[in-house]
């Protein structure tokens, strides 16, 4: 028998462990499947911090999701043993020694054959994460969802910060530009080069305002055929989403995907090797009301769900 | 001539009484088409509390609703003779006391011939609602606009409280089954059972996924064709619609209605035999720009210009 | 070389002088195409007040925005020499007073050849801002977005305040009422008259229902097409937004318009003859997380693109 | 038998009419021996504005109140006769217009021997309070409590507004001079005769810092020495009050009065013969957790605890 | 080796499992000198609810504090093994079925010779924890930290609720009413009996109005001279503080005791037999920068400091 | 003449520039006898984050202060000239490189004889501030008001961030431990040597329960009279005071100063021959109702007030 969440049934939601979904926290990943993992940083934004606190209220809001996906069927919790491997432990005074800290983590953990599920945090984590990920899968396939492409080449001299994530990335080799989807970008720039260096690259830009007023199973649907049988890492940076939706980010862009298209997304994605998830930039102080994580923790159980090897019923 | 609320161009809207839309308070309900009441309770919620203080925040934000539909033309004002009731005495230490105060309220009240508007509260007040609505007018057509289905058997052992609402309702003969629409399911739950059992009984589900992107117009139309002239009760809990729309809410679920939609599927049920409505689940606690209330008031207006009577012009 | 913003990437986003997107500050219109200029004032609105730091706080928000429209490929700094003019000196305790006083100040700011882009403030201040405008340019078409209409003919015996404007603008002969557009008008009122008075004279109404699910690039279109090459005004209240969208403001009306539609709108009017655009009715106390301000900021710099004489690359 | 409070034990707090305490509406003034009346205004103010919503939201936070003062023993129900007597309608948009219908709400009012308990609104109120209670009582001993003198002689050229009450009352002879105390000054200026004027003019002055770290009996026996049996007006601006009390309201100033201090000033005044009292300047946009209102309603209620005739037991 | 709390500059505060002070979590109380436990229930509250979320969110704040008390020289952890036994599966539908489940949990955790230190919750939860207590030792001495004094004899028919707790623990021979401190009592009432009757039983009766101004040490002094040996509970209401401190309670009152009298109290009362400790009313929907909750948090570890057993250097 | 705020009766509070008072800014710091400057960096925070936007919020409220002390009678803009340098260009992605910049911005002031009177920003910024003023002055006495001694001697092996100031400063011979005071100290800890070793360099150590219920007067005198001469460097940690007075920042302890203490102290150093001064850890997500920053404002006038040069009268 698996790992369960603790039911809202047999402990009122407001009480018990404040894991993900009240899921068994692990110290050992060992015999795990998947597993959620905090990384509780901000010192990598550049306009409102305050994600150092994204792990926390996405598992506190997350007592709220039952385990059973009634409106797809997956069922995660009967064919996967997941646990909460709790926070790694950042260097909350410096970007490069946390970064390095991350890598090393991953490393550890991935030494047993588990899909991590990170709780950000800002965007910044995805490096360190890829490179571990790279390092067992060779270069992914990417489904980045996001307001900003992240693509710069530095900001203020730094070369890895929550804004260079993916041109790092693919410098390095660590996913496969020709499988590379960007998704939801949108906002003000500096060059018409901003989305178009990426294009030539291979990378699929799909901009917001190419999105909006419709669904997106058909691109869901393009991005699964296109992927095939790669191995995927999904970064799903709630900024993609309108702030009408996420107001609690650091840098939130306006006319954004909507939660709808959010789920239409992930749950077009089932079928694909995936091999990692993370939910980042997640901002509590800026979060009044706790929808920016409830949302958060929603679609890391939508992630959770399109997991290979999870049932349905 | 009935009863106006106060405009305005009157008195300025910070002003004056905290009844809805400023109308003449009363104490006795002899004389009135339709009232308003209030059932401040929030001891009946699973996750986050604070709907105690609903009503009279919805009341607050309804200062701002002008006398006249122009959008639809109804003006319930020039028709029916309306009044706010107040609240109901609750027992705020009791969730069965306060249910049995509840009904015995309602007997009372409906002694006359008239529509109760419900302010909740949450969602618990539906049931000995329904229960008094019954003696008068039978097992009522039911449109039940919500996240969540509140069809548990029991929570906690507590076989009466926000989540089993209309399982109790089916039960008891309240309510027809196979008039009963649910509108806006989404979230998580347990089972492949959760959605289907309700079916089975007769209950028509129409999941938030379903009515993604699209006016609900003929949502309405078909619901307005298949109850004919059955007495029609409404129960809308404010948690159908989006958090982006309704945040201020105790078990919010994302990816849910938005308002437009929620306005379409009201108007559209012009011309029904309503026999009682209900607006619940509004939190004021997590409310903090007003917005929820705000939307819940506009609601019930809306519900308030289809009564059976009202004038269009 | 014309006035530039300040480059987050020369100095943290949270830095630097609180002018719209960091440009300098001047006092002397001379030389300018356009400028910023704020209007603190609430004192003309009837529910919720707080505008009068509408200017400050989108000023604030803007330091997000840079300074290429990446979705257009509008380069607005290229091509124009723009500045921040400051803030009227208006008189808090004397509407009256302040609408001679915003007139007087436009009519000198005037005399130089500039487009004046104003932050408001309360609605009261489109009046005096476009007598001073036709005194230019005589009588100008308008595009006004809006929950409300704001013909009222009085309110408490007042002839100028937030809900009188366009009956005085058209009274005055300030607006060309067959080039006028009135677009996202919803909510409550007194009487059928509320919008069909003004289709009288001419206006294009164009209510929030009738936009509902779907793009205004059509609507954009047939403006454009019926305007030609009249001057044009944009008067953009933010309460034509969905509250969702933008709760920060006095008078929010439930349904409204979305984010994308706003810039489909907006950018949609490329081509016609601007002489002033202006964001009203921002009111941070009710603006948690800044996400209305953010919207009003974005939303200017969206005008801002548009204006005559921006280059495209 | 005098109009009582509905007790919290009878309908619970949350529950009922949102007058002050729950006492019962008055249309008529007849038959009281004291009355609250709310002034809801918020356009005399300088800085931030709100306090059009006070009355609302003091009532609101009355609810929490008993009828019986167990720290004193006084029992005002016992004894007096009160009502909640609604909103004077004022004119939100015009500041000169409001001070007038404030003046002639008050003047008939007045023609009833009663005494008023105004719910403000910004300080500008005070003046035309003041003039009708001159004209019953000619010129009146005055306990004003504030963090500010209110004795500008005009802003931006308005002679009457928050800041300029008064001196304006000094001027047309509503206050003797020599029975009048300005209690809890602090804050910044323009000149050492800020206060130096008004102590000329015969004003008692007790800055802020005189009373820090002590108990204010010894002043309210002073005071109460000094006014013997003249009729006194109570002015009490909550900004009097140090932040950590009473955060919100428009215009704070730091290291002022403890709400202690206030009890021990107000209690201290028992025995005097009380002509009117006033509470001003809440502003509920930035009273976040609602103690700024409950502190407003508190004071109030210690007011009303000394008034002539108020029974102890 | 005891249990130690996770430090500061081991894991970042932001960081790691939400228990008390970051302790380990334990199912079994075997072994321990003292446990934390949460009673997350709000279903006995009269005005305001939330203090659900209160154990959650004190838990949260206690990530601050370090393990040793730098201002008294005690080191808890040096002498006592503690542990976090998470919360009571209380029943939130039922406060009549939620009372009996945490006195039948008190009953199992008390077979070990261990200090419960209870997290709240509203105060209705030290009734069934003093019956619990009361078996093992006795009727204890009290120390009763409120603003309120709780003996009501029922409310709404209620004999169980937080308004009645102290009268049920003297009728029930929970408390020795001689040995019965209640302190910071203030607030409004019915009748001169509010405080007189449980004088008259023995309690002894420190209105905070007497305390005003000064240091508690004296009292604390007393109390302890008094107390003797005898067993001693103290259950901490934290509205005993004014709100300027603690904003973030269901019915808070003005002009209570500050936090260094709080301190004074509790490091005074070292070298008591303390056989318990609670923390009650923290109510985080009213606590918007977490202050509440960090003092409440801050006033258990000084509880714990002066527990039997704790070693100072 | 000298420059001079802007007055709040030529334009509206709400209004101007957003410097500090409203005073002019300046780009060259020739000519200026002391000058405002910003340092917005939150990186080296360890609990909450955030005063990235301190400088940011300091000024906003700054624009209450009027240019004359009243209650001291100083009036620093007749005597000195001021101005507003604005932000020192930190890098917000590294805390050593910021460190770096801080330390060459204050070298490039300080070649003008100007005291620098700075605006946090986090601790961290005090050593690079201190450095460069030590290089101009010598070792300085310093006035350390804070909750916490900030003498760690490392963070995570970081020895350059919020926690680990005046160790390095002694270390690096910036202080004279002898002339050394800190004030306010509280808080918990890890051993007995959190202040006894900083004791035994010579710094004297005030801890807030040591300052509880009383004037701080003769505190300041004592240091007034020790320093004598000695240049001094005042620097203010905004947790200092009570989370009562100031919640607005990241590593709250309850128990601490308050306001008029505050100003007690810091107008006793009037005479002293202040060289610098800061205000530091102003968070502003975690301040809500403006008054930390408000409070931070105030204070720094205070400061201003008591420079070298400024007059009386
Ligand atoms: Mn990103
Ligand atoms: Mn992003
Ligand atoms: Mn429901
Ligand atoms: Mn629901
Ligand atoms: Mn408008
Ligand atoms: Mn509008
Ligand atoms: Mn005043
Ligand atoms: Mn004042
Ligand atoms: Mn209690
Ligand atoms: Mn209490
Ligand atoms: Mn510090
Ligand atoms: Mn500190």
């Amino acid at each position: 028998m698996t790992n369960q969440p603790i039911s809202g049934n047999d402990l009122a939601r407001f009480s018990g462990p404040q894991t993900f979904m009240r899921l068994p926290e692990a110290q050992d990943p060992a015999g795990l499947d998947a597993a959620l993992i905090g990384v509780p940083m901000d010192i990598g934004t550049s306009w409102r911090s305050g994600t150092r606190f994204g792990p926390k209220q996405i598992r506190e809001q997350s007592a709220m999701i039952r385990p059973y996906n009634v409106q797809t069927g997956a069922a995660p919790f009967d064919g996967l043993n997941l646990a909460d491997l709790g926070d790694v432990a950042i260097n909350t005074f410096s970007l490069s020694e946390t970064i390095r800290i991350v890598e090393n983590s991953y490393d550890r953990i991935l030494r047993h054959p588990l899909i991590p599920l990170t709780l950000g945090g800002d965007h910044t984590l995805t490096l360190p994460v890829l490179r571990a990920v790279a390092k067992v899968h060779g270069p992914v396939a990417l489904v980045h969802v996001d307001a900003h492409a992240d693509i710069n080449d530095e900001m203020f001299g730094m070369r890895e910060c929550h804004g260079t994530v993916f041109r790092r990335a693919r410098e390095e080799g660590l996913v496969d530009p020709r499988k590379t989807w960007q998704i939801g970008l949108r906002g003000t720039g500096y060059s018409a080069d901003d989305f178009r260096e990426a294009a030539g690259w291979g990378f699929h830009i799909r901009q917001a305002q190419q999105l909006w007023h419709q669904s997106l199973k058909p691109l869901a649907a393009e991005i699964r055929e296109q992927i095939g049988d790669a191995p995927v890492y999904i970064s799903f940076d709630i900024d993609s989403l309108d702030p009408a939706f996420a107001p609690g980010t650091g840098t939130p862009e306006i006319a954004g995907l909507t939660t709808p298209q959010a789920m239409e997304l992930i749950r077009g994605l089932h079928g694909l090797t995936i091999v990692g998830c993370d939910l980042v930039e997640v901002s509590p102080p800026y979060d009044m009301a706790g929808t920016t994580a409830l949302t958060a923790a929603n679609l890391m159980f939508e992630m959770l769900s399109i997991l290979p090897g999870v049932p349905f019923r």
